[in-house]
Formats: C-alpha cells, sequence, structure tokens
C-alpha cells in the first residue's frame, strides 16, 4: 500500500461526512461527475414512485391542493435557502437555468431604470448565460458587454444597468469574489445577477449576508434533484416589489384561479413563478433535498476542500511529468468543488478514464473535469481515481 | 332501469374505443376533469421507475447519450405529432405552455418584420397566453389589442403582426374556426399562432394541413403526460430558419457542446429549446404517449362529440329545469371535449359532485366544467355524472 493509499484511509476515517454516502444510490465507479449531474439519492425512488402511483394515479387533480402540488415551488425554494444563504420567502423553484437567467436580468435591467443602457456579462462564463443575455440586452434596447470578471470593477460606471456573473466557472473551476464583486457592482449603482450552478451545494453562498440583488441555479448538479431537475430563482425580499417579469405567467399573478383578464403580479417569491410547475421532476427535487438533514454547508466545503486538495497532490505524485496541467486556482478562495486539468488529448483521456470507471466529463478542446461532491465521495475514490488517470496517461502518450 | 341508463350500455357495447380504458389506472370515479389533468397510463409507473432507478441511479451521466435524454425533446416531439397533423422534425417538447407561447409570439413579430406593430390577441382565451402577449408586445416595442375570436377578421390589417388564438377556449368548451382564421390572418400577411393545450388529443387539429404558423400546448390533458408535465412548440418547417428564439438558450444552438461564444441557432426543431430538458417528466410523458398506439384521432373526435351529446341528453333529461345553462356550443363544429354548465352556485356543486365521486372542476365566478377524455371515459360514466348532478342540482337549491 502506497503512502496515498494510507493517507487516504486516514482522511477517511476522519471524514465527518463518510456516513453520508449511504444516502445515496452508488457502486464502485468513482463518480467524478456530481458536478453535471448528482448521483440519485437513496430516498428518491420511492418518494417519485408515491408522486406517480398515489398522487397522480390515484388522487389525480386533488393533489394539486391535497398533496401539495401547487405550493412546491416555494416550499422547495425554501428548503435550498439555507444551502444558499438566503431566509425564507425568497426562493422559488421552476423552469430551466436559462429561463430564469433571463427572468432575472430583464427584471435587473428594469430596476436599473432607463438611464443605465450597459448589461455586463461575464465572457467566460458557461454559454448558455451569454447567450441569454444577449438576448435580454436586445428585447430591452440595452447594450451587452462581455467582460472576464476580473474586469468588472473598471467596466462598471453610471451606464451598467446589471451584471450577469457565474460564481464558479464552469470549465476551470475558478471561484469569484461574490461579496467584493458584489459590493463594487452595488457601488456603481447597478444589479448584480449571480448564476449559482457550479457552487451551490458545494459552498457556502452567503446570498443575504452579501447583499446579492437576483440569482439563480440548477438543481441537478451538487443538490442531487436528478436529470434536468427545475431551477430556482432567488429575488431579495426588498426588490420582490419592483421584480418586474417577462415572464408573467399565470402562476405569478396575485390570484391564479381568478382567470382575470389584467395582470396583477403576486407579492413575495411566487412573482417569479411562470407555467404549471413540472410536479414530477420538482418532487423527486423536493425528496432529494431530504439528504441535506443535518449537514452543514461550511463542513461541505471544509471536505470538498481537502478533496481537491488531496487529488492535486495524488496527480502530482503519479501523473507523469508535464503530461497534464491544472488550470483549476490552486489558492483556496479561487477554487470551487473540481479540478480542471488540460491535456491535449483530453476527449480520449476521459474515454478511457469512464473504460475503467472513473466518470469525470470532458470539455471540448481540452479539458478533464473532475467534479468532488463531499456528499458521496471520499479520498479513496480520489486517490484511486488519480492512479487510474495517471495509468491512462501513461499509456496513451499524444 | 332507466331509458338513458339502457342507450348507455347499448353505446359502450358499440364502442370502439371501449377497451382502451385498461391502458389507465382507474378507479370507481368517474373523472370528468381529464381535461385538466389526464388519468395515469398504467405503462407509466415501470416507465418512471426505470427512467429514475436504471438510467439515473445506474449510469448516470451516460444516460444522456445511452438513455436517449439529449434527443427526447424532438424524439417526443415526433411523437406528438401525428395527434396535431403535424409531419416530423417540427415539434420540440419543452418548458412550460406559458415560455413557449413567449417564444412562438416574439418569434412571430419578428418575422412580420418592423412595418407591423401591433398583436391581436384573443381576449376570451386562458389568462396566461394574454398575460405573456402583453409581456411579449412590450418587450418587441409593438401593441397589444385584446379581441374576440369572432372579431379577429374585422381587426386584421396591414399593422397586424402576428394573431395568437386558443383552439378550444378552456372555460366554454367552445372550438374556433382554425382553418378559416389561419388563412385570414395570412390573408392579412400576419402570422397565426396557435395554443392547443385544449384541442390536442381531443380532436384533429390538422396543423401542416390548414398551414398554422407556428403551435404550443401542454401535455398533461387529453396527452396524459402528467402533472406539469412539458409543453411543446410547432413551428412550421418552411418558417424554422426564420425562427429567432427569444429564449436561445444553449440547447437550441448549432453545437451544444462546442460552448463556444458566440451563438449559431440549431437548424429545425430543436431551435426552440432552451435549457437542459427536464427528463423525468419528458420521459413519463413519452411513456404515457404510448396510450396512443394504434388509436386514430378521427375515432376520437367521433366518441368525443358523442360522450357530450349524452351528456347533454342526460341533463336535460334529469336536471331540475332551468337549474343550470350550457355554455358550450351545441354545433358540433364549434364544440371541443367537454361540457360548461353555468350556475350561480357552481363551486358548491362541484364540491357535492367530487364527494359523491363525479369528479369536473369549478372555474370561477360560475361554471361547472366537465371533461370527456374518449380515451377512458364510457357512456355509463356520463349517464351516472349526469344523474349524481341532477341528485345534487335538486338538493342544494340555491
Amino acid at each position: 500500500m502506497s503512502d496515498l493509499m494510507r493517507k487516504a484511509g486516514e482522511l477517511d476515517a476522519a471524514d465527518p461526512l463518510g456516513g453520508l454516502r449511504d444516502r445515496f444510490v452508488l457502486d464502485d465507479v468513482v463518480y467524478l461527475d456530481g458536478n453535471s449531474l448528482g448521483a440519485l439519492p437513496a430516498n428518491v425512488p420511492a418518494a417519485v414512485d408515491d408522486v406517480v402511483r398515489r398522487q397522480w394515479g390515484e388522487l389525480r387533480i386533488r393533489s394539486w391542493e391535497e398533496s401539495g402540488w401547487w405550493t412546491a415551488p416555494e416550499r422547495i425554494g425554501d428548503r435550498i435557502a439555507p444551502l444558499v444563504g438566503a431566509a425564507a420567502g425568497q426562493i422559488v423553484v421552476g423552469d430551466s437555468t436559462s429561463v430564469n437567467v433571463f427572468k432575472a436580468l430583464v427584471a435587473a435591467v428594469r430596476m436599473a431604470g432607463e438611464g443605465r443602457d450597459e448589461i455586463l456579462v461575464d465572457a467566460t462564463t458557461f454559454p448558455t448565460d451569454g447567450y441569454i443575455a444577449e438576448s435580454a440586452a436586445r428585447l430591452t434596447g440595452r447594450t451587452l458587454r462581455p467582460v472576464t470578471p476580473a474586469e468588472v470593477p473598471a467596466a462598471l460606471g453610471e451606464r451598467t444597468a446589471a451584471v450577469l456573473l457565474n460564481h464558479v466557472d464552469y470549465r476551470t473551476g475558478r471561484l469569484h469574489d461574490l461579496p467584493a464583486l458584489t459590493a463594487a457592482v452595488h457601488a456603481a449603482g447597478a444589479y448584480a445577477v449571480w448564476d449559482l450552478c457550479h457552487s451551490a451545494g458545494a459552498l457556502p453562498v452567503g446570498l443575504d449576508e452579501h447583499g446579492v440583488d437576483l440569482a439563480v441555479g440548477c438543481t441537478y448538479k451538487y443538490l442531487n434533484g436528478g436529470p434536468g431537475s427545475p431551477a430556482y430563482l432567488y429575488v431579495r425580499r426588498d426588490l420582490q416589489a419592483r421584480f418586474d417579469s417577462p415572464l408573467p405567467g399565470w402562476n405569478s399573478h396575485a390570484e391564479p384561479f381568478g382567470m382575470r383578464g389584467a395582470y396583477e403580479p403576486a407579492s413575495g417569491a411566487p412573482r417569479g413563478r411562470v407555467g404549471t410547475p413540472d410536479i414530477l421532476s420538482m418532487l423527486a427535487l423536493e425528496a432529494a433535498l431530504e439528504v441535506w438533514d443535518g449537514v452543514s454547508i461550511e463542513a461541505v466545503r471544509a471536505k470538498s476542500l481537502a478533496l481537491t486538495d488531496f487529488f492535486e497532490e495524488c496527480v502530482r505524485a503519479y501523473a507523469p511529468p508535464g503530461r497534464v496541467e491544472s488550470v483549476t486556482p490552486a489558492a483556496h478562495a479561487e477554487r470551487g468543488s473540481q479540478v480542471a486539468l488540460r491535456c491535449d488529448d483530453a476527449g480520449d483521456v476521459m474515454k478511457r478514464l469512464i473504460e475503467r470507471e472513473v466518470v469525470g466529463d470532458f470539455r471540448a478542446p481540452d479539458v478533464l473535469r473532475f467534479g468532488f461532491t463531499p456528499l458521496y465521495i471520499g479520498f479513496a475514490d480520489v486517490e484511486r481515481a488519480a492512479r487510474v488517470l495517471a495509468e491512462v496517461l501513461g499509456e496513451a502518450l499524444p
């Protein structure tokens, strides 16, 4: 047994979150793709079966009230809230992340008023945010200006209406400074919209504490809600009355069943709703969130950093020198819960890794992405992944 | 046994669709709310369980390819297509009806060009269409003009960009003349957007035949997709290259995994996609659509009309005279698959009906709505519903 294997064993033995793995359905595969699709929580299949067979099959239409379907978007929003540092009543679940980016950005621009004609968007972000921001700018008559997060402070000014940023970069795993960037946006009189897809459930976000204006995120990564599970929208409480949605569907009406011709927005988080909520996926997510019972996000963050540190250590020890280069920041303050390694033949390497039951993913053109979900990944998994990676890298010289 | 009971028995015995009821999970309740939430198809629970346990739980991220998750929106769109008279390659499933109305209407206005500055919307329609149309008008700098469908021909003109109409009115069950109205819209040089929520799966729509430009619909009513199952968007093939989406999420990109900064729309139906598709709900819908195997929509229409005719006949025979008034057109050409009865105490009457296992729904302020799903409702159900309704109406005089 190598030193690193021994060290992994010690770290696992001392891990206060080690027992949480039992809350998931897992096999012998090292699953380092929870930053793309979280593993299945063990309680979800029975919960979904109940939704389908009893709530839909037996109660049918009555379930909108009796099974709490109608209020699910807010109720599940409140369940997500503590994980992102939000008090209750500010998050609503529904639609995709892209659709929520659209709602948030158009609403932010409207809050900023006519005098501010520019939207800043993270040029390094997941592309959908940029595409949607471009549409929001076009439809509201604003100019879109892509900048890197580092360039944001200098780009801010009297023209800035809103800034759309990703908390953690999907490719490099870089964690951006949400408190400082939000403060800078506010100092310029603009609105900050954060995309939490790659941070929620992996590290403390502190939405309320840092005065974030609006935020969105998906629920199928570190929140384990299942494939394509609905996203969420956060609107800070004191901004809710000014949240002017570009998608004012009947679910966001003050009196949805009044079937009234004139639109009058609901107060509070439900104002962010649009159409009929997607109940199967939504209640699967609700069940999935039970794995967080008694889990502190600070403990998750501590383990996440230990996992990524240890992975970097193992890769340095095992991999042929110079074969891969980490594009993830070494500093803890700048790192999310993934490690991204660059190598020319990343697509081929990932294919071979998956054949050997180490599952990460490939992001074009040359990045190997490994996500570390502290709820179900242990240190022995990390050591094994690095060891198999080293084997593959040694065999398949580009 | 009354004459009407005997007649019901004869009609059921002669019903070519009678055997289809076995494809659903039903009990002794007379479920006349399939126009709000379709009953559970019997094959769906096992299909969903497979999606959760095997596709998500075991294959995890691999299912995006191996289980066909990625292509589900187009594949399921093609499964819906024959039910609404569309050739393959023109329908994509995803998002809510409201979100799809937004996509369709903004895209239609853009197709119409700058010179046309007015949107007509059905003033009698389900409110969400009007709310969303108002937002589409505001964001594209057009004027929204609510008119009744009957007023549409006279309201059309050189200013008209697009017209949003409901095929069947959610409240009265009135079926509008899609071929004639579409032709009138086209004669004015405008674009016709149809909402099929209350017609798809209940009667032939003929999208291709009648040259409809864009259409949307939900899948949880007569298509039995489950609570909040994803909606769909139809863009006629020759318009697809000009479909300029206001929600250009990464799923609609020509190369979604290229993660490119510049947006380039996919060709064909996928251009109507937005974000990550909601797989659980989407694959539940796919399984639910299997109940249509071997079923002709013309046969469904014939039975639907026979059911609503018979319901009206039974109500006339049983109910205290003058106690209820049908607001559903008597003419077959103007009737969808529901009967709406007006009475002052409709809310209370519906509550009592549901207690006696006849389930319809109440629409404020004074409408009893009864939806007839030909796949699982029989003539004996109809007779019993009318009989119980008459009892309730006789007891609870307002």
